[in-house]
């Protein structure tokens, strides 16, 4: 079934204890998008500058994503954003966002794309995830992600968001923000009152765990012998998990649970590469193996 | 089969954001030695002062605890722990330690106890361990308990624990400490070569994974809608863990799966109010619906 993410394509400058990477193939519908790949045709809506390389879209092209929803401008420059992790990987500084052609992006969804059935709103100022949705004519499922920041400063139109939303992906200090409750459970079911009838709580190497109508499934990270870089993960789970559910064109529990499962393999492929250098060469079949190990790590 | 736990019996003053509580019946064999209770006959090796209250001991006894072993110091005082945690719960600040009577003390292990087949070493200075260990004439089953401290301070001894038991239970931040190893795999594994089958890494909030000989299980943490007091989470995921080893006399994979669980919720009862206030009230059968509950959430 047709799968739309709008978000961000960009280059992002990234350091960590043990690397520096420079102009690294990222953003958030780029992530998504590798990754959802790996299930479903992908229709992708950004943005990009004269900056954003030939070979990049080329490369989503030729894993099924259909970039005709990419916006070039060509006296513009891309997304770019820097940031550095520390040992724990849990402490990441942001150095520098350039917002760039992002600035005064006004989403424009492609005739081709409006009757897309499966939409990820990825992470963007709300009114522009607004904007994006409201293009869309019969979205069946809709899933959002956000930030602290929008939390924080764009809180009206975040709530509107959540109204227009059947999920929410929030990690576990957005959550806690959002709501003021400590407890995840107690956020989760808050969340839930504020529109989203599914919260996915993101815990970085901790897992995930997903509330919803009739299910409720948590999740350990998949255990990598050695992270490289975490950004992305938190898309790429996204996209496993989103890209599963369009495949399946069923939003069950028990699809929703091997959804989960699937979007915690892919992001386990994310971090131990920069950017997507691990999943842009992967393909489902070779998910297949993880998503084992990974199923009988948690079996009882 | 026979459970023998040597540990602490303590008074301990407990800081919350949210209360304050003045001597709290606690101590590592206590938290274990009621939640183990709940599977199992258990035998207690510990010593207490003059001060410690005779009705505590008698709470333990109703509930199978066999407190033969536990060694009075009538002029002495029990001892005494005092922290604050902060509102992430994660923070703890020790206030206060006073070893009293445990500063001295050289275990004992009653005659009647020597033939315990499942042994726990709560946290305790390690040559405490090891002279309890050696007077366990056929244990089979022996599983240890450490803390930061010891991995400082008395490294070469707690070397000569880990080589002499069959488990080990430690937290993310004492495996990493130990092993130097930031990924909790590679940890597991380095602690495995220094010479335990089986080691039980704690998160916290986050669950409990188990990597040893054949078996590898991770699990989240019971989601509590509140949680009141963190001490001894541990000690009671410990004493679940062995308590059903022990009833079921088999550590087989499929039963440590089992343990786990029952260790999940064991612990997070123990959250839920201070000390054992609440865990003194469970029988097995009061645990059953939230294992049932747990095990529903983590299942595919």
């Amino acid at each position: 079934m047709s799968l739309l993410v709008i978000g961000t394509l960009a280059y992002d400058t990234i350091e960590t204890p043990y690397a520096r990477r420079e102009n690294v193939l990222g953003g958030s519908a780029v992530y998504f998008s590798v990754s959802a790949s790996n299930f479903s045709a992908v229709r992708l809506v950004g943005v990009v500058g004269g900056d954003f390389e030939k070979k990049d879209l080329e490369m989503m092209s030729a894993r099924g994503v259909d970039v005709r929803g990419v916006e070039k401008v060509a006296d513009g420059k891309s997304f770019r954003w820097a940031g550095r992790y520390e040992a724990d990987w849990n402490t990441r500084t942001t150095l520098e966002t350039q917002l760039n052609v992002f600035e005064h992006f006004d989403p424009k969804v492609p005739k081709a794309f409006r009757d897309s059935r499966y939409v990820f709103l990825a992470n963007a100022e709300p009114k522009v995830q607004l904007r994006a949705l409201e293009q869309c004519t019969q979205p069946a499922f809709v899933v959002a992600d956000t930030m602290n920041l929008w939390i924080e400063i764009r809180r009206d139109e975040l709530l509107e968001v959540l109204r227009r939303v059947d999920g929410i992906v929030l990690n576990d200090e957005e959550a806690r923000m959002l709501t003021g409750e400590r407890s995840l459970i107690k956020a989760a079911a808050k969340v839930r009152e504020l529109g989203p009838r599914y919260v996915i709580l993101k815990k970085g190497e901790h897992g995930a765990f997903l509330v919803g109508e009739g299910v409720r499934y948590a999740l350990p990270a998949y255990p990598v012998d050695q992270v490289l870089d975490p950004t992305g993960a938190g898309d790429c789970f996204a996209g496993g998990f989103m890209g599963y559910l369009a495949a399946a064109d069923c939003v069950e529990p028990a699809t929703m649970r091997r959804a989960m499962l699937y979007g915690t393999v892919t992001a386990s492929f994310c971090v131990q590469g920069f950017g997507v250098e691990v999943l842009e060469h992967k393909r489902r079949a070779q998910l297949e193996s993880r998503f084992n190990e990974l199923l009988e790590f948690v079996t009882l």
